[in-house]
């Protein structure tokens, strides 16, 4: 067997195959394996036919032999226990200084273990988001890898060549740091990602619900927003979903059925912003707002029992629909301010520095949530790399000024109509505390001083000074400990 | 040293030595340990002086070997490590049959863990949910007690002699089920205390903040409240609160900062809830209003950046604080029915048969959620032990059709002065999503079937029927498994 494969690729699914292609199309001579041998038969006979620098392996050994050195060898497989499992297969036929790189949509938590322990046996791990579905993998995606930084330079060429392209030449793909760092900006990628689709979702109910509009109105509507600032891949392709019509020359989506999934990436990043106390509600909502679209029959039960007589017509449908473009907007500025505020607060809580700007750049293209929005966001991180906030950026600060009063006219519309916007009413209530500088929380610490002696702090005094108050006039003095609410 | 002590207790916090002082009462004899041994002696020389039926041990040893046989030892101390240190420690000196109780605020799975970790050695193992903070534990608390049920016989009588009692004399402590059942029930306890917690706050802001209500004119609402629907342990001591003056003569209140602490149950009840897919809004979005307030120099800085000027002035207050209570009752249906949703997808996830009704009944006295509500859940459990949802029981569907006008009405208000309400906007648009036949999940399901192939059902057709649409016509028939979104 040659020596002469460029990299090693296991795992012969959809986003497996089209990377495979993809890189390939650039040059690189690739190696294949999958668990299932005839895959990879069916590939090269399949959508690889007459491509003599793809080369089909019979087993991991068979493939390890036949790379380049160092080794290159990306897993495209599920998540979970099959990435140890064939990181164990591969180990035996692997050298010091080889490197494994995991594509999938891999819990930044296993990527940080595996990195450290492949690290103790020589060799190098890339945990790496790859991110534009079966099309992005295809013609160029988003690639956030993280990992050992030793890894960076063997893979560096080929995946800055792969990926998507900004307009300007930029390549979606740079360094993110450490260990999990890529898997963790991949996961807060597909959250936002969930967050995205939702509010559009919204959108889309309040224009058929609400204003009547048809599918072919709506899609014109999207043809449209794709034009200025929501100008994105996820907008332009809700515009093509709604045109797209069935045999019957229906549109195809009024035959889908209205119940949703949830397992994966979008739940972790909930899960992330829970345990670093970060308050990314919109995406909170938007994994919410699929588990409940799944409960379906118990819907239509309640539909029939919990009738309301609120609806209240759209008057002025342009104005309506204008309105609901700026909300968009304005809920997709909270969206990604929270997304970065989960991202600063991981990157203190695991030691990564990350470049927020490189990240809005590395998203620019290729991936789902890819937009002219996004560089707005690595603008605003040129303009000042320490942006605490982007809320606090001049330019989404003016902007989401400027569609308040519509953004507010939509979630009143929607409030009063007995139509459900949970995510970009969420959004709104965020802005609303986040320019809060005085909150009710006040209330809630005498509260937990109350019941529980938990202590609290007060306005005229230093931080971390702690207060108590008899409230009661029989609680001793003893403060809790044991009790946590 | 005689075998004569009742039960033998661990921790001596403020709700460790409030529950001695509440067994001790009912004429159980309790020996105490204390890791830091001092506090034992100034527990005994203080708080518990004069009571020859509290005996200070000087080691776990001595403790158990005060002990009647089979032994039983209540762990009060802090959750995680330190109960499995202590678990450690008490074993060479117990003997099959003795049971360990602990009572902190423990992760379920760690008493799923340690329920079969001790039933292997014959130890029996109880992980109980105790709530009513350091009054209840004095005079009665609320007692949620899961694990191995061989255990439960032991300590019966004394829990439901020490716990919390209903206006009719019932206990507020009943068998929850196996392993960490009793924890879980605590942990949902805890995150809808949260979530009381938190629409309680957002009242009082809109009061304070919207309609400028001053801190008596707020305690003398609350007080009305009290009598009313939202009769409840937390309606009560805000009205308490409100009316407390310092040493100026000023509101206590005023002086308090409003910056709060989110660690530990309520946080677990969401992370549990996006784990088992149940959309928990309401109590998600109250642990995220927490993170927020803690972002209190963000907050100051972002109200000086973001001004708007919206706020739309009270015309008539009665009205609007009467819409307010009906929104607050509303708000906590869906917040109660949201927690019973959890509990019921975790019975079933984990084989746990729960008795709601009791559940209900056991929250109904002692407990920081205690309320007159509760006796009302407790009802519909009664009425159909079977339902699928409180908001499909009639008498919560009529209260909350009979408020929801006032509910809208409140939310419009905020939205429109640029007050934050997230917690009951969350419970509205719930509502409004739980009672929609046909959501726009959808849109969601063609999008991610357009860019991962991810397949969806039909209207027309049989669930778990998949069907693919090759939506750009250029994608293959490849569907996905390594990429989810």
């Amino acid at each position: 067997m040659e020596k002469n494969a460029d990299i090693g690729l296991i795992g012969l699914a959809v986003m497996g195959q089209n990377l495979v292609l993809n890189m390939n199309d650039h040059g690189y001579t690739v190696a294949v394996f999958n668990r299932t041998v005839k895959k990879v038969d069916d590939f090269l006979s399949g959508a690889a036919t007459g491509r003599d620098t793809v080369l089909g392996a019979g087993s991991v050994e068979q493939l390890a032999a036949m790379l380049k050195r160092p080794r290159k060898i990306m897993l495209m497989v599920k998540a979970g226990p099959v990435v140890d499992s064939f990181i164990e297969m591969l180990l035996p036929f692997l050298e010091e200084g080889d490197c494994i790189i995991d594509g999938g949509n891999s819990h930044y938590a296993d990527t940080n273990r595996r990195t450290e322990y492949l690290a103790q046996k020589g060799i190098l791990y890339i945990g790496t988001g790859v991110s534009g579905g079966e099309e992005g993998a295809r013609r160029g995606p988003s690639i956030m890898p993280g990992g050992n930084p030793k890894a960076w330079p063997l893979v560096k060429e080929m995946f800055q060549t792969i990926c998507a392209k900004t307009d300007t030449g930029e390549p979606c793909c740079d360094w993110v740091g450490e260990k999990g760092a890529g898997h963790f900006v991949k996961m807060v990628h597909n959250g936002i990602e969930y967050g995205d689709m939702q509010i559009i979702c919204e959108a889309y109910h309040l224009m058929r619900d609400l204003a009547g509009l048809g599918a072919d109105e709506m899609s014109d509507i999207f043809d449209l927003w794709n034009r200025g600032p929501l100008d994105s891949y996820l907008i332009q392709i809700t515009r093509d979903i709604l045109a797209y019509k069935d045999e019957k020359g229906e549109p195809q989506l009024d035959s889908i059925l209205d119940s949703a999934g949830q397992k994966g990436t979008g739940k972790w990043t909930g899960i992330s912003s829970l345990e670093l106390g970060v308050p990314v509600t919109l995406i909170g909502e938007a994994v919410f707002a699929r588990s409940l679209s799944s409960l379906k029959d118990e819907r239509i039960k309640a539909s029939k029992l919990l009738v309301t007589k609120n609806s209240v017509p759209v008057k002025d449908k342009q104005k309506f629909v204008d309105d609901l473009e700026k909300a968009l907007l304005a809920s997709k500025i909270v969206s990604y301010a929270q997304g970065f505020m989960l991202m600063r607060e991981a990157a203190g809580e695991y030691g990564w520095s990350l470049d927020y700007g490189a990240i809005a750049l590395m998203w620019r293209g290729g991936c789902i949530i890819r937009s002219a929005f996004l560089q707005k966001i690595k603008n605003a991180f040129d303009k000042e790399s320490r942006l605490q906030n982007l809320l606090l950026d001049d330019y989404f600060r003016n902007v989401i000024l400027d569609a308040e009063d519509s953004w507010r006219n939509v979630i009143v519309q929607a409030v009063r109509s007995g139509l459900p916007v949970p995510a970009m009413a969420s959004a709104l209530t965020f802005f609303d505390g986040y320019r809060s500088g005085r909150l009710p929380a006040n209330l809630l610490q005498a509260q937990r001083d109350y019941f529980g002696a938990h202590t609290y702090e007060r306005v005229d005094r230093s931080r971390g000074e702690f207060f108590h108050t008899d409230w009661t006039g029989t609680g001793g003095d003893v403060s809790s400990t044991a009790y946590d609410v």
